[in-house]
């Protein structure tokens, strides 16, 4: 591995349209810097699990968390192999054809192998970049975690041994017999957003929504 | 498997808050019902590998396609588990502590084997079902596949042999201790929107924007 890309092999180069496909970490970690949503799977018995769960980066490791108890974070931190995919959807690909339909998206993989992060002091500072993932601002307002929730809570850190990242981000490649089809074509943009904020409905009077708690824009535009 | 619920076993039980589990059909098939994206995890040489891919629901099956060169529908054909993951964020849980910090979701986990779909008018069924779940109207407005197209194209279904979805939909749960705390407490929505469609610039004269596409509304909702 390059300082600044990832070296490419037989796992983790992009086979399919080619064209697509990045190594370089710049790339990648934008990719995964956007969104805080990743699938982890792993091989348990020699059969596929897949699990959704939030992750944040730091440096050159994706760190998971949760309960102690979780299946998935006993099975990371035995150090077998974990494959980690990212995933944004940015819209509709409409072609004249229905065959050139697609989507536009962004994704990155990662395979790496995780370890338990088990110094408390490193823990905290892996529970403020989770926190920090979700909704900037947030840790310095929220009541810090005491030291049995931070006993009650796994860390793991997956080194990334290999990466790489696919997007498509451009309109649709009819064929030029296609190309005078009465047939609109163009791309519908699709975007997560962030609504209204919900107060819950126990809060004590006079508080506020805080200022860094965005509303109605894209949740990956708040940060900028 | 009953009529309207998947058997629970050990591969498919939700084991983290059981509470938050649910194995019936009606509740599986509407979060697969509302997405378009899934990520698809399958064991080759041992290790995980995932896909993010684009599928549709046929009755009790998971429909893949793609170019017929795709090494995972190449790997999905020869009849080995995989396993496959859709999960919606819909909010951020923001609660006083730091601790009870989490997400609502849906997500429904999958477990079943490919075959491929090698009959061209299955084929080309599946290829509306696709079609139709990413933009309802846009089948009978766009030039149908050519036969040459159909045969690039494999499609692959995903029988379901088990499947659980698992749902978080609620406020934050702070403890009693910190109820008091002047810190803001709730829930930040958070859903995907369809933009304003982007023409492509070849477009010939006079072709305007079709009825059924939608924008400046979230994708899940368009279809009703």
């Amino acid at each position: 591995m390059s300082a600044d890309a990832f070296e490419r092999t037989p796992q983790n180069t992009v086979k399919r349209i080619p064209d697509r496909g990045h190594y370089d970490k710049e790339t990648i970690y934008q990719i995964l810097d956007a969104a805080f949503l990743c699938h982890v799977a792993f091989v348990d018995e020699g059969k596929p699990f897949i699990i959704p769960t939030l992750y944040a980066r730091d440096e050159d490791s994706i760190l998971l968390h949760g309960a102690t108890t979780s299946r998935m974070l006993k099975h990371a931190q035995t150090g077998q192999p974990l494959t980690i995919a990212v995933t944004h959807v940015d819209g509709l690909v409409l072609a004249r054809s229905v065959f050139h339909h697609s989507i536009n998206y962004r994704s990155a993989v990662i395979f790496g192998c995780g370890t338990l992060v088990a110094d408390p002091a490193e823990k905290m500072r892996a529970l403020e970049l989770f926190t920090e993932k979700l909704l900037p601002g947030r840790w310095a307002d929220a009541r810090a975690p005491h030291a049995n929730e931070l006993k009650a809570t796994s860390v793991i850190a997956v080194a990334m041994d290999a990466a790489s990242a696919k997007i498509r981000a451009w309109g649709p490649k009819d064929d030029d017999e296609d190309m005078e089809l009465p047939v609109w074509a163009g791309v519908l943009p699709v975007r997560p957003m962030f609504g209204e904020p919900i107060a819950s409905d126990d809060l004590i009077a006079g508080i506020g929504v805080p200022d860094y708690i965005p509303a109605h824009v894209a949740t990956q535009n708040h940060k900028a």
